[in-house]
């Protein structure tokens, strides 16, 4: 049933003699189909039919696209199990998760669609012309958002729907009125597949024009690095390690004539602040929860807690020692490839060793099962200050302990934080109160702020923020999940005096598309009355 | 009356031993006042000031940074003549000219102050929690922007008022709740003193943190490079060359340990197209119009119209011949420093002698009184399309025709377009509609586009997008004039979960700020019923 093929628009192209496989971490084996690698000529051309589908794709109107999204969801169900099992092999997830995965994936792109329908999204604000202004008239002036052209999309490998083909990225560039090209993730070849065949039959069926939509498979080095540095490319969107997303960043920056944005998610370790009150209050159910979030997804989860920060008291000694046993007694779990695995391992073992770390708990080691055990390690805050290295992510169901004597403590390992996608605050009022100046240095160094629940779990809605400061992303003035992770992909772009034909809808008098605009300084749905 | 001290917060600071000196246009000499060179370590603590500042201004009330910038231009005003007769004898322009862009400046903080008491501009979004949604509940979520930190300006020198020490960037960070850190520009020395003097009288006066405002005063490859690369700086805004904006922007990226987003404004020659029906109409008053907007402030306006497109027919060479003789009767004035004028006359020799250019009035060089002449050139579309060096900014009362045959040549030119601020269009409705595809190609390489106008003058004002495309600018996602400005220094934040008091009052239930907000993907100013 998979074919193999790179998606050059609605082409199916195999032009190329080097191919990929994939690999099943439950059936610690390669799978048997061939997946071609895209030859440059092929990557070229996926960016050629971009740039000319932009062209047509951008100035359809909002409910073409929104239907547009809504078949897509559409046609990713009419996969049915066979998506679901493909994933489960490629993946090791459960059948559950990915159930879940899928319904969130095409969720993400109703939200899109409804967005594009609602219209406010594009931010249009007007300035009428003033001509009786002295000493000069105003012209009369208009702004709305844009979309800003051909975008690729690097998916993610634990989250093969929702931070892949058809995930996140993907939804809010089509959705913004641009064209996108996937670089299809090694990790999941046929779901890749899958997936594509899904969109590409939509964008048959609602017409849209050939390169609305492509997918190449290759190394992220070559294949990747060819895509970023194309002309023709105007964003990326890379969810992924700090090296790969680091290279992707520079390379857009060095080593193209025009620089342009990426938005890298790469890496965080998303410190837990643990505070004495409500900690001596509901100790074991903290535990719990605690243990349940380290290992979710086998800790591949880009909102992992990492790190735990404790006052050292004995609410916490009696605490640590239960979440140890938490940890301890949940079995290893598959994860979603060889090398996710056996970083794992090599990353936890460097924190182990490093001075001063104790470990309190570590799983075997079952890199051969490709699974992942679980581990809780601790140390001071002193050491944890003077040693960067703490700060890496191990990516897998793991959380350092930082153990400090009081909120001095406290305040200074925080403000030797690196920035991060979430921070986590479990605290009643009174610890609010207290640790009040702990509380605006965790601020300062993250996207998203949880009081008293877990970090991982993001909920794709108006109000979410999934970004952060350099390094958990290259752009802190974004987000990759929810309805504004459509402005992305956009830019603000101004009509001075031009007449009212030759206007975009949205910054008509009339206001035909009836959105909330900005009319000279104030809020209206109202025409213009001129 | 001048100090020629560096303000390392609320302190006059002179600890160095090298100097600059403010030169004068006017009188071809150096002014006689001295203006100490910041050292390494004033420097690091107006770094250090201005961080301590962001921890505390940050977090005032709308309503006290809106006073303060009130204050600000209160203060500019207090200044009087002073200020205007420093800035002309620094800077060569004339006083009604000085006088309206100081009007200018003041009317932008008012505008900020007016943003901040109006108060949507955070983008309030609420999702409120869904605890019985099925198969998860959904956590409350609230998100609105926050400041980022520290923020470098570096002004322009071309406008010593509107774009420098007190000017938009300087503005709008302000107004975002960050402080600011000015690299005085060379080319004004005393002007910057003088406004900084009136920053740091209204700082005192509002009762504002110290560190709030600085100014250093430095070579821009040593000083300004420090502060690019000092770790407590978060975003730096910049006008000025393709070269230096370019060398901040790498070393934001590439030198520091966290890169941060640079919003430098470089380079645009900000083509007009002048198509046929429109022209045979008006041909002489075009002619007029684009004779003023080219000389208009000795073409040293960013958004001066060095390029234009015209078909080549019996109406554009009468045009041609008319706006060479208007070019030609109009006086070589004063430019703005001894470098910007020697580079005027320098590229626009790069220019004429490039094949196939021909000069149709090129007036006398007479840089030893630091004056621009005007200039007409001329080329044919084949050669302007392989030359990207005829794409290179002269900066002054210079202007380039392309010839185009036909359409077909003109949308070939305009593809070879490198990104511009702006782009006119002098058409009428015809015109308009024959030329829709080379309209469309405009489009996708400016910012802003005019209709039947002149791209000099900027607006400050909600629907202004003074950006564009690189090299335009670093980031075309942002604008450096007008209310959106604010939005180059701020991240999304969201709060999951928060009670209620210790939440912003932007996203508090009771609404007490009265903004507009999305709720649950709805735009209201209702309170929140629950």
């Amino acid at each position: 049933m998979l074919k193999g093929f790179n998606a050059i628009g609605f082409e199916e192209s195999k032009e190329g003699n080097k191919y990929l496989h994939a690999f099943s971490p439950v059936k610690q084996t390669d799978l048997p189909e061939n997946f071609a690698v895209a030859t440059t000529e092929e990557v070229n051309k996926a960016v050629a039919k971009a740039v000319a589908a932009f062209g047509i794709y951008k100035s359809l109107p909002p409910e073409t696209k929104a239907v547009f999204l809504e078949t897509i969801a559409e046609e990713i169900m009419q996969l049915g199990d066979a998506l679901i099992e493909r994933a489960m092999q490629e993946t090791g997830l459960p059948e559950a998760r990915l159930v879940g995965e899928r319904a969130r994936t095409t969720g993400q792109l109703k939200l899109f669609a409804d967005l594009l329908r609602e219209g406010s999204w594009v931010k249009a604000v007007i300035d009428e012309a003033l001509p009786e202004r002295k000493p000069l008239p105003r012209s009369d002036l208009r702004k709305m958002l844009v979309p800003i052209g051909p975008v690729v999309v690097f998916g993610a490998s634990n989250f093969p729907f929702a931070f892949s083909t058809a995930g996140g990225d993907t939804a809010s560039a089509l959705a913004s009125g641009c064209s996108v090209i996937v670089k299809a993730h090694a990790s999941h070849l046929g779901t890749n597949e899958l997936v594509a065949t899904a969109i590409i039959n939509a964008a048959k069926k609602c017409d849209m024009p050939d390169g609305v939509f492509s997918f190449v498979v290759g190394e992220g080095a070559v294949t990747g690095m060819q895509l970023v540095k194309h002309p023709g490319v105007k964003a990326v969107g890379f969810t992924g390690s700090y090296y790969a997303g680091m290279a992707i960043y520079k390379a857009a920056v060095n080593e193209r004539e025009t620089p342009i944005p990426v938005y890298a998610e790469m890496s965080s370790i998303n410190p837990v602040l643990i505070l004495p009150q409500q900690l001596s209050k509901d100790t074991d159910k903290i535990a719990t929860q605690l243990a349940g979030s380290i290992t979710l997804g086998v800790g591949q989860f880009c909102t992992n807690p990492g790190l735990l920060f404790l006052i050292d008291d004995e609410t916490s000694a009696t605490f640590i020692q239960q979440l140890k046993e938490k940890l301890a007694a949940l079995p290893a779990g598959i994860m979603l490839n060889k090398n996710i695995c056996s970083s794992y391992y090599k990353n936890r073992k460097i924190i182990a060793q490093q001075n001063a770390v104790s470990v309190l708990h570590a799983g075997d080691e079952v890199a051969d099962e490709i699974k992942g055990s679980t581990a809780l390690m601790q140390v001071n805050t002193a050491d944890f200050i003077s040693n960067p290295q703490l700060q890496n992510e191990m990516f897998g169901p793991a959380s350092l302990i930082i153990k400090c004597k009081d909120q001095t403590e406290l305040q200074q390992a925080l403000q030797s934080l690196h920035g991060q996608l979430t921070g986590t605050i479990i605290a009643d009022t009174n610890d609010m109160q207290s640790f009040s100046a702990c509380i605006e240095t965790l601020t300062s160094k993250v996207g998203r702020l949880i009081y008293y629940g877990v970090p991982t779990g993001v909920e794709v809605c108006h109000a979410m923020v999934h970004g952060g400061p350099f390094p958990a992303t290259t752009d802190a003035r974004s987000t990759s999940v929810g309805a504004d992770a459509i402005k992305r992909f956009v830019r603000p772009f101004c009509w001075q005096d031009c007449p009212q034909e030759f206007l975009p809808d949205a910054l008509k008098d009339a206001n035909p598309l009836n959105i909330m605009r900005k009319v000279n300084g104030h809020y209206t749905k109202d025409k213009l009355s001129n």
